[in-house]
C-alpha cells in the first residue's frame, strides 16, 4: 500500500483502487474517481463541496481528500486544487472539459425560493436562534433557515399545502413553525390541523409557545415513538412529514408510527429526511420502506443542508414517498432494538458546547474519541467551542468496534 | 354520483371524492385536489401541464379535468381555467396564494442545459429525425432531443462521464449517439467503451452507422434481452443506463442484464427511465429494485419527456441506483412471461402513422380500441396521421379486460 509514495509513475486505475483500500471505501476506485472528479469540476473545492457533489459524507471526502494529499495529488492549500498528476487521473488524454450539470437556480434542488419568501427564511433564522440546541444523542441536527423553506415549499408542490391536515413525526427542525411563518408571509393559512409528536419536552414547549405567539396553532404530543401514536393522532392526517434517527431502524420505527397516523388508503404523501449512507447499509433503509408498503415518488439527493458539519456531515437527502394498497406499520407495541447511531457503540460521554448548547458525544465509536479532538475541530453545530462535560451515554446494544473509522464515520457521523 | 349536477352547493371534500369515484381513481380525492391545485398554480393549463406537476398520467388528468367541467368547476376554453366554483374546492377561506415551487431554471428537473450544448441539442434533433420511427409494440417512445441531453448530464454529474465503459440496455432514444455528441461538442471522448443491447435491427443499424461517422465507437449488440447478456458483454461496465418496456417485469427483467453486465461490487451507477404508475403498481417496481440488491440514490419525477403524448403519457422519471454488496440478478434463463404493455391485453392490430411511421396498436385493452378513436386523437407520436393498417398482434398472455378504462390507460398508455 506504499508504492505510490515512491513516487513511480502509476496507472490512474492502480492509484484509485489503491487509495480505495487504504480508507475501506465501499464505492471502491469509482468513488475515489468521483471525489478526484468533483474537484476538477469545482477547481478550489471544500470538503463540504465535495461531499456535496459525491453524495459522499463529510468525514470520507476528508479521508480521500488527505489520501490524495499524501500522493500529492491534491494541493495543500485550503480550499484545494487537484495537482497535475491528480487531473491526469481523470484519463491520459488531457483533462477532461469543466461542465456545469447541476442546476445553478436550486443547485440540483429541484426548489428556489422565490423572492417574497425570503423574509420567511431570515423570520426563521432568528426563532431557529432562540430554539433549544441540537442533542445529538437524539439524533438531532438542525437544518438551516432555508431548507426549513424549502421543505414547506416542497410540500406545496406536492399539494400537501394548503391541505387539511399534516402529521410531523419528530421535529427538532422546527417544520411546524415554518409552516406557520410561511403561511403568514403568504397571507394564507396553509393547513386546518398541524401536530407534531416528538419525545423532547423542550421543542415541544418551544414550538407551542412561538406558534401560539405567531397565531398558527401546533397541537404537540410528547411522545416516544417507540411506542404506537397516542390515538388522537392515529389514522386522521392526510400527509407527514419525519426526520428518523440515522438507523435502518429509526427509519422503519418512524415511519410505521407515519403510517399509524395517516388516514388509510393510497396516494397519502410522506416526506422522508435521511442522511447518505454507504449502498450496502442504505439497502436496509429501502427495503424498510418497500417493507412498509410505501413507494418513491421522488428523492432529491442534496435537499436537507445541516448546520455546521453535523452528524449528517452537511447534507442528507428529502424522500418523496407515497402510500399504496399495501401499506402498513411494521412496529405495533413497545420497540425495543437499537435506534440511535450511539446505540451501535462504545461507552461515550457527551460534552455540552458552551457557544450553542449542542450536546456532542465523545469516545470510542463516536466521530471524535477524545475531547482534544473535539476541540480541534470545533462544534459540529456551530463551528464554535469550547465544551463542558456532560453525562456518560449509555450504550443500548453492547458496542462492538467492528467497523473501520471510515465505515463508523459514515454510519454514525 | 349525480348530485353535483343538481347545482347545490356542496362541501368541497365531498366534490373532490365524489370525481374520484366517478373515475376509479387510485390517489383518491387528494389526486383530484392535486389536479385542482395545479390549475389553481399555473392559471389557464394544458392537461400535459397538470400531468406534469401532479405526476399523473395525462390521461389520468385529461379525465380528472373532463369531471371537473361537467360540474362547471373548470371552464369550457382550452387551456382551462378554473371557475370561482372550482377554486372554492380549494378552501373556504378564499383563493390560496400562488407560489412557482418548482425550479423555474430546470423546472424541477435538477439539470440546466449550458449555453455551450444548445448545439448538441439540435444535432441530436436532426439526427433523431433521421432515424427509425417509435415501434409502439416494443413499447417503445422516443424521448425529446433535450431529454437526451440532460440524460448525459446526468452521467457526467455522476461522474459516469468521462469514464471507461457504459452499457445501455435498450436505446431507441439513442442515448449512445448523444453521448457520441455531446463529446464532440465538449472535445472529448467521454467513454472508452461505449456498448448497446437491444432487439431492433433497425435501431442497431441506425446506431452504428451514425456512430461511425461521428468517429465514436459503439459496439451494438443485437439481442433478446429475454436471454442472459451475449458473454462479451457480461461483468464487464463501470455504469449503465437502461430503458425497459412499461411494466414491473420490464423493469425486473432489464436491470437484471444490467447486472449481469457491470463489474461485480458496490457503488455501480445505474440510471433507470420509467413511466408513472398508480402508486400500488409503482411498488411492484419497486420491490423489484429491492430485490434485485439496487438502492435509489436520486429519483428526479418529471426528467424525460416524450415526444407527442406518447406511451408514457409526456413524462417518465429518471431514477438513479447503485449497485451495492448484495446486487444480483433475479432472471438467469430465458424469461417467458408478460412483458410489453400489450401482453396484459386482448387482440390489437398495429397502426402504421404515415406521417412518422410510429406503429400504434388498436384494439381490445389498447389506448385506442378503434381506430376511428386514434384517427380523432391523432398520432401520439407526431401529432399527425394518417393511418394504415399494419400486422396483428398477438398477446402474450390471455387478455383479460379488468381494470377500468383510466387504470387502463395508466397501465399500459
Ligand atoms: C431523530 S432527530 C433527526 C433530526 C434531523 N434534524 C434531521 O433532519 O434528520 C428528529 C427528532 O426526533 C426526536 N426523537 C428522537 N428520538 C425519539 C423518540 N424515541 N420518540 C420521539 N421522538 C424522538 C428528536 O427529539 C428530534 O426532534
Ligand atoms: C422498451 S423501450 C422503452 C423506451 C423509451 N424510450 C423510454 O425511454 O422508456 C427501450 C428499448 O428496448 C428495446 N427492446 C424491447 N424489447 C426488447 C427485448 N426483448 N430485447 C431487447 N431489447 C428490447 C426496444 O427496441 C427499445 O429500443
Amino acid at each position: 500500500m506504499s508504492t505510490a509514495q515512491e513516487n513511480l509513475p502509476q496507472q490512474p486505475a492502480a492509484v484509485l483502487a489503491e487509495i480505495s483500500e487504504a480508507i475501506g471505501l465501499q464505492e471502491g476506485a469509482a468513488g475515489v474517481r468521483a471525489v478526484v472528479w468533483a474537484f476538477h469540476q469545482v477547481g478550489a473545492a471544500s470538503t463540504r463541496e465535495v461531499s456535496r457533489r459525491t453524495g459522499l459524507p463529510v468525514p470520507i471526502a476528508a479521508a480521500i481528500g488527505n489520501e490524495l494529499r499524501r500522493r500529492g495529488l491534491l494541493g495543500r492549500e485550503r480550499p484545494s486544487r487537484l495537482t497535475e498528476a491528480g487531473t491526469a487521473l481523470l484519463g491520459e488524454r488531457g483533462a477532461p472539459p469543466k461542465v456545469e450539470v447541476a442546476c445553478a437556480a436550486c443547485a440540483g434542488t429541484e426548489i428556489t425560493i422565490p423572492a417574497k419568501l425570503r423574509e420567511a427564511v431570515s423570520r426563521l433564522a432568528d426563532i431557529a436562534a432562540e430554539g433549544p440546541g441540537a442533542d445529538l444523542a437524539l439524533d438531532q441536527s438542525h437544518c438551516t433557515p432555508e431548507t426549513k423553506v424549502r421543505r414547506v415549499l416542497a410540500l406545496l408542490r406536492a399539494g400537501v399545502l394548503p391541505g387539511n391536515s399534516l402529521l410531523l413525526v419528530g421535529d427538532d427542525d422546527l417544520i411546524s413553525l415554518a409552516v406557520g411563518v410561511v403561511g403568514e408571509v403568504l397571507g394564507v393559512r396553509l393547513t386546518e390541523r398541524l401536530a407534531v409528536a416528538d419525545i423532547s419536552p423542550e421543542i415541544l414547549e418551544f414550538i407551542s409557545e412561538r406558534a401560539t405567539s405567531l397565531g398558527v396553532p401546533v397541537e404537540v404530543a410528547e411522545h416516544d415513538l417507540r411506542e404506537p401514536l397516542p390515538v388522537r393522532l392515529r389514522h386522521s392526517f392526510d400527509a407527514a412529514m419525519t426526520d428518523p434517527p440515522y438507523t435502518a431502524e429509526g427509519a422503519k420505527l418512524f415511519l410505521s408510527r407515519v403510517i399509524e397516523g395517516l388516514r388509510p388508503g393510497p396516494a397519502h404523501n410522506v416526506f422522508l429526511s435521511f442522511g447518505a449512507k454507504a449502498p450496502t447499509e442504505m439497502l436496509d433503509v429501502q427495503r424498510a420502506i418497500t417493507d412498509l408498503g410505501l413507494v418513491t415518488h421522488g428523492l432529491i439527493r442534496n435537499f436537507n443542508e445541516y448546520e455546521g458539519s453535523g452528524i449528517l456531515g452537511g447534507t442528507g437527502f428529502l424522500q418523496h414517498l407515497l402510500t399504496t394498497d399495501a401499506t402498513a406499520p411494521l412496529f405495533f407495541e413497545g420497540y425495543q432494538g437499537p435506534l440511535y447511531t450511539r446505540d451501535k457503540r462504545g461507552r461515550q460521554r457527551q460534552y455540552i458546547c458552551v457557544s450553542c448548547e449542542a450536546l456532542i458525544p465523545v469516545g470510542a465509536g463516536a466521530r471524535w474519541n477524545a475531547v482534544a479532538e473535539l476541540q480541534q475541530a470545533g462544534c459540529p453545530n456551530c463551528g464554535k467551542g469550547p465544551f463542558r462535560p456532560g453525562r456518560l451515554v449509555e450504550p443500548a446494544a453492547s458496542g462492538s468496534e467492528d467497523a473501520g473509522a471510515d465505515r463508523d464515520a459514515r454510519q454514525h457521523d
